[in-house]
């Protein structure tokens, strides 16, 4: 499908330019902090600024590679000019903080790595580094968007008519789009989302999307998928995945897991949104998981939910083995868990 | 134990007078709402105050039905001196509005029967009704929280030392009692409270309450307890319940069910604190599930968490199969959830 025509499907966060773009030398990140009670963007002047935006998750899912790397074409742009030893060390430096900010998202990483080469190629064939990177993502986010649609497509099929489906976090374009082509393929569906605590990805990010597109959808707190499931109202469950190990253990938002289990527990079988499986994690004891700040479980949107002097525990991602995973689906088909290695594994 | 020295050892929300008295003609409820925030109290003029209290979730648990039998007291003091039938009449009509506030209490329509009959059988010996539902209380209530520290007392041989535990809302006395004589026979436990959305029952009540009694606690989100599971942190799951069935089905607040899957998933056994079970309610089918105001969903003490436009849903309590359940903490001992019916059932 032409970009254009793919945006005009997609809500407002996940339009291309919403997401994250480059500007008159700074990077502007659609703030998922404050969607959708407020459409804004948040103007960063240095990679400093992307990367706190990254850390206090003004953008998150498949918007911190976007971000990170349009950081890197701007750190190339200011170092135009300098010896090409200093511009790489600079951007050498500007990776390495950006990659640290969401040690989960190897994705985010792997594209960092990625850009750094096109800037070592660029520079030593003595071409402007900053719109070398900037041509390379171009070509690059196309080629996410066409998986994307690709994706959509091997997950809408999976959706009969009358199907109720459960959801977790934001599962972004892959997910939404297979929400939509289901409904254009005639399919009632009804979406249960639950709200995805402490950042309510689930009641700010997924309902308001589906709501956009006219999918019914109800918000649920993440203690009733469960319920939810026990009374026959769901009959699919789809989540995206910050990162699949080799041998098909998938990391996602925190109250992945329990869902899962759940899911398997009632016999509704789970599928995954995923590019494939990350080649640098073989199995569960490589993943490592992020424990975030116990201040943000203690309020809600900025309102407190108990007094300060009370401990709190925040990891902010959780596991799900092989077994309980139905489906991953990526650019190779809907997958088994276990047959990951032999797609993405390094030969 | 003597009521004195057993309220010196709770927590301020679970003192006798802090859940709810009878003082100058009002009924005063314990503000859990506001809880731990403020410490306030409701002051219910009449009937139909209290009824409200309850509907809007002033008080929740144990502290229902301890405001409603006061709420009878109430409406009793008023129609002293008036012919007895009118009395019972009034009576009548304030136990039906007081039952109809929380359809799954099934505790409390039976207390509000008792205190009838209890005027009734006062009314017919030309005894002050109110007094004498006011004797009734109290005995009743030196009765409830001596079963609470029998119940107490074997939740805590149940606790091995070095025990992570997990809760769900807030089960009140019995189980809060239960870690606090844990403590004090030299064990050292740390217990896990999922916040509960959407009232937040375990984040404003539970562990501030064990925070009071110096126990270690942590609130983690509703989405979190099958991950803390995972990595080991969790040997035993306690929980109240808001009504048992004849055959072990276990109603409590949302979340209950799905931890307990999770539980069950771990080999972590689920162990639930209740006087026994409803000799009324014989199975599942005789649950009915109260389903509340969606808009309760889309705020978290009162701040939006999505936009009004977005529908949800709101099943406020839910059900847990016996064959997930441990034991049943009772006066009779700590019951398979299958040996209900021959201890409660009627004959």
């Amino acid at each position: 499908m032409d970009p254009k025509a793919l945006d005009q499907l997609l809500p407002f966060v996940l339009k291309r330019d919403n997401v994250a773009r480059y500007e008159d030398g700074s990077v502007y990140i659609g703030d998922r902090r404050k969607y959708p009670f407020e459409k804004e963007f948040l103007r960063c002047d240095d990679v400093e600024d992307v990367a706190r935006a990254i850390e206090d998750m003004v953008t998150q899912g498949g918007g911190p590679w976007v971000a990170a790397v349009f950081a890197m074409v701007m750190a190339a742009k200011r170092v135009e000019g300098k010896p090409l030893d200093e511009a790489l060390d600079t951007l050498r430096k500007a990776k390495l903080r950006l990659t640290n900010t969401r040690p989960t998202n190897t994705a985010m990483a792997r594209r960092l790595d990625d850009a750094l080469r096109i800037a070592e190629k660029a520079g030593t064939e003595g071409l402007p580094i900053g719109q070398a990177i900037l041509n390379w993502i171009r070509r690059t986010r196309d080629k996410v968007y066409e998986n994307y649609e690709y994706r959509a497509r091997l997950g809408a099929g999976l959706v009969d008519d009358g199907d109720g489906i459960l959801t977790m976090c934001f599962a972004e374009t892959a997910f939404i789009l297979a929400m939509a082509f289901a409904r254009q393929d005639g399919k009632n569906i009804h979406v249960y989302t639950p709200e995805t605590r402490p950042y309510l990805q689930g009641a700010r990010l997924t309902a308001p999307s589906l709501h956009e597109l006219d999918i019914p959808v109800q918000i649920i707190t993440d203690n009733m998928p469960a319920y939810v499931m026990s009374q026959g109202k769901i009959q699919k469950y789809f989540t995206a995945a910050d990162l699949i190990t080799l041998d098909g253990h998938v990391c996602n938002k925190i109250g992945t897991f329990q869902n899962a289990i759940a899911a398997h527990h009632h016999g509704i079988p789970y599928f995954v949104f995923m590019w494939g499986a990350d080649p640098r994690s073989p199995d569960r004891a490589s993943i490592k998981i992020e424990n975030r700040d116990p201040a943000e479980i203690r309020a809600c949107r900025g309102m407190p939910t108990t007094i300060d002097e009370i401990d709190a525990y925040y990891p902010a991602f959780d596991i799900t083995p092989p077994y309980m995973v139905s489906g991953v689906i990526t650019m190779h088909g809907i997958l088994s868990p276990y047959d990951l290695k032999r797609h993405f594994g390094v030969a």
